[in-house]
């Protein structure tokens, strides 16, 4: 397994394989590989001939404040999971490479980054549309794997690929979760026991939601009061960012539960801000982010 | 020679060109083929095995009430000049092709993009950053040439291109003039017969700065108003958006000439809005955009 850490590099090393007619999958993550990571990273590397990871804690996507120096780092690890997995390349950059002093250049999805994740961690998704569309262009990737854990982050992704017109494919992977129903996540850790233990309610806040709509209600505002009276009972030490309903196409909420809708929730807790959602198809009653 | 509208086609074309080790050059324009972009288009030329030429007039770059409407349009014109020149492909794509209706990603290369003509031209910067973004990505150049006229959207370029990590590189081309001294440009054409004959004031004004530099004078403010002097009685007509001096480092404007600096300016005749400049090597005594 290669380790490279210069962009130059990598991208000679992707020219060459593409003449050579390799398919390259990629991997984006910022490293504290889990569950989730190692799933994403097996369905890519089915679909590749040379599969590409890339561990970059992205200062840019952290607003000021947040938990980007006590983000875990652990490479040595995180290397020895990839090179199991059969990964042919982590791609392994330093701040300075990514972003030199006078760096200036920032990529904007306007519209579909206004609510949510965007309207609670300013700046998040123009740091992630960057640094995305960088690793992109450094990776040369044909088609690149996200989790649906972040879904807002992958229709902000999805809409970048179209509107920049990247020759990239964008492959969704369901949300992986702990046993309880907990979505995997590398803040996770941060919990204290108690904590982890009330987090589960975020997971059956979910579903009592999904619930509601697959019995028929399409009210909004009732299904999102239900919601967070079942995260206050449950998540006492937790506060709610929001619990929203919005739709796929444009992120914005919506009144009335038609067709297919994104429920998305963000609680704090005292250790660890976590986020987690169904993209939920209420006229078929089914859940995308439980099956693909 | 081809005309390709689909950018998906451009794409595929421009994957199995890189697979077979071609070269591919990309001289970006707006059509209206003069003089200036013939001598882009020979020098891509020579260092190509296959040359894109894109015409695509970039709404997003023109700003409210600005002249795109009116902006000239003659395809067949500037494909029978392109055919003469030798260029192996036209991509020439529709608005409704580069912009479906929910486009909602933009570029914005800070810093650089504040002065000068991003002062005066609000927005438009975004536009032209997004847009060769888009056809960067359409044509998969290994290398596009850039016209030295429009020194500020080059230094933009070079950083996109440089923050982004594209694997392009970006070959400046010296500004082209008409034999009187005029800077060759798709606007000039607008200009009534008494504005055409005041336009070359604009070159004079920048042979006058470029002295008074090789001279000694190293004041910003003296130079500029000096050079405003002299377009006021030799433009009568006209009205000055600005004259400056700015470090080609940052673009910002400079209060003493050290180095290298652009001294740009830009004019509005009654039928149209102009602008020039001289990369100047102050030190070395040589203006970089005349030779180059």
């Amino acid at each position: 397994m290669l380790i490279i850490s210069e962009p130059k590099e990598m991208q000679l090393l992707a020219n060459n394989l593409r003449k050579e007619g390799k398919v390259i999958g990629f991997v984006p993550t910022m490293g504290a590989l889990h569950q989730g990571h190692l799933r994403l990273i097996r369905k890519a590397r089915k679909e590749s001939d040379f599969l590409v990871v890339s561990i970059f804690v992205n200062p840019l996507q952290f607003e000021p404040g947040s938990d980007y120096n006590r983000y875990p780092r652990r490479f040595e690890e995180d290397r020895y999971k990839c090179e199991m997995e059969g990964v042919q390349a982590i791609f392994h950059p330093s701040v300075q490479n990514m972003y030199p002093e006078d760096f200036s250049t920032y990529v904007e999805v306007e519209g579909l980054s206004k609510y949510m994740e965007g309207e609670f961690r300013p700046g998040h998704f123009r740091g992630v549309a960057t640094v995305v569309l960088k690793l992109f262009n450094i990776v040369k990737p044909h088609f690149a794997v996200f989790g649906l854990k972040d879904a807002q982050q992958y229709y902000i992704i999805k809409r970048m690929v179209r509107d920049l017109n990247l020759d990239i494919e964008i492959i969704p992977h369901e949300t992986v979760r702990e046993p309880d129903g907990l979505a995997c996540s590398s803040r996770n850790e941060y919990l204290s026991e108690e904590s982890r233990r009330q987090a589960t309610a975020l997971y059956k806040a979910l579903k009592l939601g999904k619930e509601m709509i697959f019995s028929g209600e399409r009210r909004s505002n009732k299904i999102k009061e239900e919601m967070k009276s079942f995260i206050k009972e449950n998540a006492p030490t937790s506060k709610i960012d929001y619990v929203e309903i919005a739709s796929t196409k444009t992120l914005e909420p919506v009144e009335t539960v038609v067709d297919e809708i994104l429920l998305a929730l963000a609680v704090r807790f005292p250790e660890a801000r976590l986020i987690d959602n169904f993209i939920i198809n209420a006229d078929e009653g089914y859940v995308l982010n439980e099956k693909i």
